[in-house]
């Protein structure tokens, strides 16, 4: 198992380069058992993201990157033209893994123009360029949920009663978290929070994963149903909804794990904010609103089978599983970058965002 | 296994006089097993009522009824007095099984009726009346489950979608169902409904039962996990909602499965009115609002570890979970009973629909 130097970091996504092995926590085990995976073939990484066993946006995002590397690191090709229709194929591959988080297109299309800005380059350095990148990926990753979390922070008062649903904590990062994050930064300062967290079907992500990690922090972490969020909030026990996304439209619409946006419309009836963790890297500025965006449909067993002894509905009767939902703009409070909040109404606030973005990256390449 | 002369009764509850039995089927082991219990003690009754092998609040009077009954059967007292005191006690002892369900005092408390009204007859003939009561307290669920079910059909157009959260189906009662009664005389009628079942964690009543009575009654039904509801409204494949309801205050609010509250606050904003099937047995009067309703809390391994492989969450973590949430009236649209349509306001329909039962109650006894 490898070292943790930061209490909020598990090792959820590494690349090795020495060893040319993609090394990953295989969160479909957790919280029994905490394995790492060592993958060495692009089969085995499409395979790891599309069994969910790196999950969360941002992860994703950081294995797809580091996954592409590894896949033309021994590239025998001699030209450029030759070199590139290979990265293109295998890039083709691993965005296929799963339709709806976009840093999977926006980790790999990141690789794709570091190819092509190295194109006047050796082979050699162009894979040199594509391991600092891949790298960079991560580093930047980390420092985005930090800055997240301490935005996120700065909306919320200590003592408060907090929900979460799903997982977008460390384990869906390279560290922190997005929607975990505030809560991390929080406990160091003694906020006390109280955290409590959807089990979140059908995969259970916030039972396994959620409950795992700010139990592990010493966090104050109470586990629910999903069905429990309304009579939690009526119980007056929740002060701030904090979620991750795996797409944002350019409208605000937010496309995040299933059950999300019926845990938005609850807390708008009970008055409670609801705040999105969004690294810029989720946001799909060419996404005009949520009905644009791709639920992808999983497996019935998912629903009937998964994790059980025996089967928990007869034969024969249809399942609808969608991973995701869309959240519409109307039940979020704000949206939280790495650029700042974003607030109503969200066309003009992300807007805003990006222009920010842009003049950031534009001072630092100066 | 008995014999079944209605499709949609599975004997959820028999009184067997002749062997002195309580048989119901046991519905912990549903879908995968079909065994019936024969429950001769006091113990073993309360047991199966604790232990949710007959459960919805309807069936749980009819067997509150019939194990009352049993209790006293054989008693041995030979004075009026002594013959109440351990009748008493007994339902004392039943009553305790759980607290939220008001049917379960409901039916014990006309059974106490019952001997009272008999207290100048002897002891075998105070035992004849109550088993005429508890039959006639069967015999009488049967016909108020179809009643209702013709009020619910006349309240909805052929070919709809209905979204169904829990079991209150033929399971939950004697026969035919609250919720699923109308959604049954319609499939009778051909009205080609598409349902929708909520899981219902975390005893899953909605994937075990529900989805295994409507599949078996050749309803076009789906299953769902409870964070759903909202994707499934928002496709706007769901034009009504009807729940059962374990107990009904005077002014509407109403406790049901945990996460019935939320499916009605979600229905409220889609647009899709929410239908309560209550069964008069279920609505107290005497209790003014939702706030007066004690929740039961049950233990955390229902949601950690039931029905898993393994573990879910790590030891240790802190878990909630009621078995009811109160829906506020504010996001009920009807309440449907056997004396007719209670519409808001509820405080002023619901004292109507009494009115109407008192004097079909008197005409009866005239």
């Amino acid at each position: 198992m490898k070292e943790n130097t930061n209490k909020y970091d598990f090792g959820t996504v590494t690349l090795d380069d020495k060893n040319s092995e993609l090394i990953i926590l295989d969160q479909t085990l957790l919280p029994n058992e905490t394995q790492y995976l060592h993958l060495k073939t692009q089969e085995s990484i499409w395979d790891a993201i599309y069994q969910l066993q790196v999950r969360g946006a941002p992860a994703i995002g950081v294995a797809a990157a580091a996954g592409i590397y590894l896949g033309v690191k021994n590239s025998t090709t001699t030209t450029y033209d030759e070199f590139y229709e290979e990265f293109m194929k295998k890039k083709q591959y691993l965005a296929s893994s799963r339709p709806t988080a976009v840093n999977l297109f926006w980790a790999l299309d990141r690789m794709e123009q570091c190819v092509k800005s190295n194109k006047d380059k050796s082979i050699e350095d162009i894979k040199k360029a594509l391991l600092q990148e891949a790298h960079a990926i991560k580093e930047e990753d980390i420092k985005v949920c930090k800055t997240i979390g301490e935005y996120g922070l700065s909306l919320v008062e200590p003592n408060i009663g907090i929900l979460t649903h799903c997982n977008a904590g460390a384990l869906a990062t390279a560290a922190y978290g997005t929607a975990l994050s505030p809560i991390y930064l929080g406990q160091e300062k003694g906020y006390n929070f109280k955290v409590f967290a959807d089990e979140t079907r059908p995969l259970l992500q916030g039972a396994r994963l959620t409950t795992y990690e700010l139990h592990r922090a010493g966090v104050d972490v109470t586990l629910i149903c999903d069905n429990m969020a309304s009579s939690v909030m009526r119980n007056g026990w929740v002060q701030a909804v904090f979620v991750g996304c795996d797409r944002v439209a350019a409208n605000g619409d937010t496309a995040n794990k299933i059950g999300t946006s019926g845990v938005a419309i609850l807390a708008k009836h009970y008055n409670v904010p609801v705040y999105i963790c969004a690294p810029t890297s989720t946001i799909d500025m060419n996404c005009a609103t949520g009905w644009d965006i791709t639920i992808e449909q999983r497996e019935p067993e998912e629903v009937t089978e998964k994790w059980y002894e025996k089967r928990m509905a007869p034969e024969g009767v249809k399942v609808y599983n969608p991973a995701f939902d869309v959240t519409d703009a109307q039940f979020i409070t704000a949206i939280i970058t790495e650029y700042g909040i974003a607030k109503p109404p969200f066309k003009k606030s992300l807007k805003e965002i990006f222009e920010k973005k842009e003049s950031a990256d534009h001072s630092t390449s100066l």
